[in-house]
């Protein structure tokens, strides 16, 4: 332990039992050094509550030039989505621009166990910053991202008040959109089966659609959290679509659960949209060759990528265009949704 | 210029008008240093044909432990795909078992241009090894590489006999099977859409098929090289099918390319697989709840992305599990082909 309050250097190098040098070595991420001996620095360092100086910090930071992006694959196996790919695409763009290059990590355990890899990230002075995604209730992240000094943005919604900069959008206006376009074409009784319970912006969405059937003066028909997957969608659709009193039609949480839930129909028996209206969410391009072409909500994911990207420069002090935001989701029309059948 | 044959550090220094200090920041990553000075000492290293020292090279190697991936989108505009995304599931997954990174770039412009992004990474230190993709006609990028000495794998098919390690797939035992199907199926005129003549994975394929028809004794049907996208393949799709003589069956270059060659047909009163078969290539998720579920030449990207982790440590001299690699292909038959309409 330190004899004053805050821990030097050598205290970390005397806890580790090596030199003051490789100390350096690691903290800087300069030199060559074992394996074994940064884990024991940077292990000594956490134990200590070691904290570079200000100095340090922008030394390290001045040259990394580079962000991360944790993508987290615990709860859906493809970790890099097509979708994601958009968000890659979008981040990358915006940053090469500037000559900032963009390390990728993918995580396989839950988002807390996130934390590790961030910690390692800054103490190697590996990255300037990072950009979250995905964000869970009761995201432990953003905080710890703070307390790590890191300047961090979020795309999507942060859980309760967080205030990290974030790149979010207001589910309810697109929900209103396809939830109108579903009355007008003389729907009464909509199903809803949406991503996990656990995802700040599903449950968002969730509450979005329960808002806007309420306000339309429906009663709610059934819904269903569950994972982002074809799979589960295919096997959750059948479910609703053979309980009694089915509704005419279903809002999805993504494009390939919107496929999947056709196919579910399908094999039930069930023509879309004849039988059931469907409608994706994502905008994928397949949906518009499939049969029928899907009606979905459209989002823009590469400018997503674009405006997180934008606000993480601002956030290390870096000058870039003004940055505009507001929405990016809209109702597409295509041939998945119908007037219900006459019974 | 150099007195002697070969510049030093001091001969870039004084050219680029800088201190030794200064040129040494820059071409170790060290230190703080503008983006003027930077440019300029790497100007005047690369006027002077300066090479660092092996000692130099391989203290930056020890560092960074960093591995690029960089993707060019200047033939397909969605820069990253669901295909790379699976790709770089399985690179980053065994890179962080090892504690490397992977450091992500997109490049906008023809093939031959990325040459500059690969020159400032190892000008810069900032990686250690590179994987390329999607190797084209007269690659210029892997003899780049060995004369930057910067270590790097192909996923794919070297251009030629060029040496570079790779991942390569034998197109034609996959396309023998798809053949042999479409053959005991009835059919006896096939076409094939295949990916752009530029690209030697595409170029590869189309020759299997080539040879692959004339073996089973048959004439060759429409045979055409186009984009990796459904734009392309919906109108050359319509094409081949309004055509005299057209083909009872269709191979694709990728799966999209399928699904929009089905919506051709279908647009054209012609059902899959009633009136035209078609199989894909891929594997998509997507392909199995889409109506009629595609058949398709399954790939593992993931796995592929795997392997040239493996590989790329291997150059980099770091023990790995024994790489194993044969093929990933293989045809999944599900029901977008049946027997040809009887006329």
């Amino acid at each position: 332990m330190p004899k004053s309050g805050r821990a030097t250097i050598t205290d970390v190098a005397a806890r580790a039992g090596v030199s003051k040098t490789a100390v350096s070595k690691v903290l800087n991420g300069t030199g060559s050094i074992s394996t074994a001996t940064r884990d024991r620095v940077l292990q000594a360092a956490r134990d200590l509550h070691w904290q570079p100086s200000a100095h340090a910090v922008a030394l390290r930071r001045a040259r990394s030039q580079t962000v991360a992006l944790v993508l987290n694959r615990h709860e859906a196996p493809p970790a890099v989505s097509a979708t994601t790919a958009e968000l890659i695409t979008g981040i990358e763009t915006t940053l090469s621009s500037r000559g900032y290059g963009l390390l990728l990590h993918l995580v396989d355990q839950p988002p807390g166990a996130e934390s590790e890899i961030y910690r390692r990230l800054v103490d190697a002075g590996r990255v300037d910053g990072a950009i979250l995604t995905d964000s869970v209730i009761g995201d432990t992240r953003p905080a710890l991202l703070r307390e790590l000094g890191l300047p961090a943005v979020l795309v999507g919604t942060p859980d309760g008040d967080d205030p990290i900069p974030h790149v979010r959008t207001d589910p309810r206006p697109a929900i209103d959109q396809a939830v109108d376009h579903l009355l007008g074409l003389g729907h009464r009784r909509l199903g809803f089966i949406g991503g996990p319970a656990t995802r700040v912006q599903a449950v968002r969405r969730r509450e979005a659609f329960e808002a806007s059937v309420r306000d339309h003066g429906l009663e709610l028909g059934p819904m269903v959290s569950t994972s982002y997957s074809g799979t589960a969608s295919e096997q959750v659709t059948r479910e609703v679509l053979t309980a009694p009193d089915r509704p005419t039609a279903l809002l999805y949480g993504n494009d390939t659960m919107a496929i999947a839930g056709i196919k579910a129909a399908r094999d039930l028996g069930l023509r879309t949209p004849g039988d059931v209206s469907v409608i994706g969410a994502e905008g994928q391009s397949v949906g518009q060759w499939i049969d029928p072409p899907l009606t979905t909500v459209q989002r823009n994911v590469v400018l997503r990528g674009r405006v997180a990207a934008q606000l993480l420069l601002q956030e290390l002090g870096i000058e870039v265009d003004e940055v505009r935001w507001a929405t990016d989701e809209e109702l597409l029309v295509r041939a998945s949704t119908a007037p219900p059948p006459t019974s």
